[in-house]
């Protein structure tokens, strides 16, 4: 076995299939988002972020940046211990009650990631229950995934939202089997949502438990940005509501809220959050700033509706092949993995544009694509740059226009979009 | 199945098995570490925290808070994204930088937490060597335990730190398989240090991996604070070196340092560190700044060791059951885990230290201890009033005062340390 070897071998295989991924140097600058300096070599150049996941700008957001200083010159830089040995600060007990409140739930619990949140509550509630199935969507993310592989427990993936499919796995398990229902609410590749209200209805029917994944909604929908359970008045109805610290409300660091019980249980029991140093003071403060602004200020999610549907509209107009999203997520199809990462190369070099490509894992091969998130502070101009620019990059790469036809066409195995060639464009 | 009731009655065996855990609602004040304010209820008092991982006070060291303070006023308080997709800031590069300089490697890599640089690590390294077999110590930290599970690889536990045991381990696998030695260098609840050099040796003849966790040693040991592995000079014969920024560097997030092959392997590769929000700027910053400081400054590492052996020396001199220990951690033995509740309620209740019991499972029943950490800030005065805080304790609830044995004796299960009662004391 040589070790330097293989690991140099493992490395040319992504760049032979052009899979290796080289990160862009970025430094955002507070007051100018979603403006940032992009570093290559010795050259320094300022560009658009267009595919930020700080989707309300909150992480610039002068109530939310002075409660992180504040907290870090009065309670210092980190947290010093786990929970349990000296690292649960004020700010974090305080956190965790305006979480349980934001969802309408008895309790929270503050993970040091949406992912590891995912990761541990997920294995252990499966792990805790006994002989307990896992019910999950194709589409879950890997934190989700992973929370399901370490539990051990037995699983059933089920179509994308098809409901009928997972009322067949709930039927064949029987009522007094557990059951735990794993699902997300907003999908942030696609931007489609999952029929919360009828997964409920079934979870009641079959006697299963609901874990949702509010990843990409909370702060952004509902009147005080409680997430789709909360704008479609479900949250009573599912039993745990995960979420982020990390996305709209622009810092670090996830969470579950439900029951006493399960919170409790998950808090005593989950390796990844027990044997871990708790989130430091300023970070929770920062997050609770920025919830309790979400929670009576409207205006971040308005503007950013207003702008997604606006750069919806002109893209689409330009005849680019804009997929059917029901949210504030933009993603334009490409469909083949070089072309993607050329389209987005051309637009950071030649128009100061950065848009990561989506390409395989992340998204199923055939369907790589740009994925833009306008928020707030997308301005009217700045989306008809993005169209120019866009425009400009489909014609010199010769990428294909269209519609994309909704719903997205779903096989056995994966999502299959149907672009629909346009003439002209 | 009814869920609530299940999820009650897991809680109710941890009541009944006196392992359920109350957090300490704890405030720590910049300026006046180790002081805290301490909130139960509508109370509060001021409270000296006696068992916190922010080993040199670099929590609230000025050039580590201003670090934070600047970074979150011109970037803001997030990453904004994954690594991959706009998350990768200037400081975060910077950092990795940083840290493969100081344990001498190529490369970096910086994870949320180290947990998950262990979990994703190991299991990532173990999964793509083909066949590959774990040999893993039997006291490993859970983060360590699960990379390993979450590996699916083979894995040998050996007996802690026995190089016999792990050689004829290595020797049963033959020279051609791959293989994975994972280790720490200080371990945390008992103070002792791994045979490196042993070890290493060991890896060489049998052509195997090594993966060392430094997180108790990185920051303290070694005169640029590269850990026991810069002490010994051993760094360049370890093959991963792993670490966290939340302990003696005083932030949070973890890493890997390596060969630029290795650790370009598990950036590719590992869901852990791809599928999460990155780091934010100010983190990254604020742990360079700790990290540069600790570099070049020998004051913080010269004052810990000495007030650790002042420690150790007045209690020892006290009769208190002092655990040996060659590093900055005193572990003082109860041997039960309600005596071990008791007596730091008491402590925390009565004399205003915080302590937090270690009882099963993070140490093996019949060792449950206080685990005591001075730093810097614990002056000789407080290690006098500690003392007294403790024999005024053991007193009161009849806790076994004598010397525990070194070295403690290996079961071939788990580690017991042999009390030997003294008269007196
Ligand atoms: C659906 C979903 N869940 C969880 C996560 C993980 O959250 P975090 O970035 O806070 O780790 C992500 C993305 O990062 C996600 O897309
Ligand atoms: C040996 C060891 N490794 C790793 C970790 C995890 O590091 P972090 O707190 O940064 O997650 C800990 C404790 O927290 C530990 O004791």
């Amino acid at each position: 076995m040589n070790y330097q070897r293989f690991f140099e071998d493992a490395i040319d295989q992504l760049h032979a299939e052009r899979r290796y991924r080289v990160f862009a140097d970025l430094e955002r600058m507070v007051g100018k988002f979603p403006r940032a300096l992009w570093r290559t070599g010795a050259d320094t150049r300022e560009i658009t972020v267009w595919c930020s996941n700080d989707y309300l700008g909150m992480g610039q957001h002068p109530s939310v940046v002075s409660a992180f200083q504040d907290a870090a010159g009065r309670m210092g830089s980190g947290a010093g211990g786990t929970r349990n040995i000296s690292g649960t600060s004020n700010p974090l007990v305080e956190l965790e009650r305006e979480l349980a409140d934001l969802h309408g739930k008895e309790a929270g619990l503050v993970f040091t990631s949406g992912f590891v949140s995912n990761e541990a509550a997920i294995s252990t509630i499966a792990r805790l229950l006994p002989n307990c199935l896992i019910l999950s969507d194709e589409l879950n993310h890997a934190s989700m995934i992973e929370g399901v592989r370490r539990s051990g427990a037995e699983k059933r993936i089920f179509r994308h939202n098809d409901v009928g499919h997972l009322e067949s796995l709930l039927q064949a398990a029987g009522r007094e089997r557990a059951k735990l229902i794993v699902f997300e609410s907003v999908y942030s590749m696609d931007g489609d949502i999952a029929p919360i209200g009828e997964i409920a209805d079934l979870a009641e029917k079959y006697n299963a438990m609901t874990y949702i994944d509010e990843v990409h909604a909370v702060g952004m929908y509902g009147p005080r940005g409680g997430g789709i359970t909360e704008r479609e008045g479900l949250a009573h109805r599912i039993d745990i509501i995960e979420g982020t610290l990390a996305k709209a409300f622009g810092t670090l660091g996830g969470y579950i809220t439900g029951t006493s019980a399960v919170v409790d249980a998950v808090r005593s029991y989950a390796p990844g959050f027990i044997f871990t140093t708790a989130l430091p003071p300023a970070l929770a403060a920062a997050a609770t700033a920025s919830i309790r602004h979400l929670k009576s200020s409207q205006v971040e999610r308005d503007a950013q509706q207003r702008q997604a549907a606006h750069a919806k509209r002109i893209l689409g107009e330009a005849g680019l092949p804009v997929m059917p999203s029901v949210t504030h997520i933009v993603p334009i199809l490409v469909g083949d993995p070089e072309l993607c990462k050329m389209a987005t190369d051309r637009l950071l070099g030649v128009h100061g544009i950065y848009i990561q490509p989506i390409n395989y894992p992340t998204v199923p091969r055939g369907t790589e694509r740009l994925r833009i998130t306008p928020t707030p502070f997308h301005s009217d101009e700045l989306i008809l740059q993005l169209r120019d620019a866009l425009v400009e990059t489909w014609d010199a790469l010769g990428i294909p226009y269209g519609s994309v036809q909704s719903p997205q066409v779903s096989t056995s195995e994966r999502i299959v979009p149907l672009l629909v060639p346009k003439s002209g464009g």
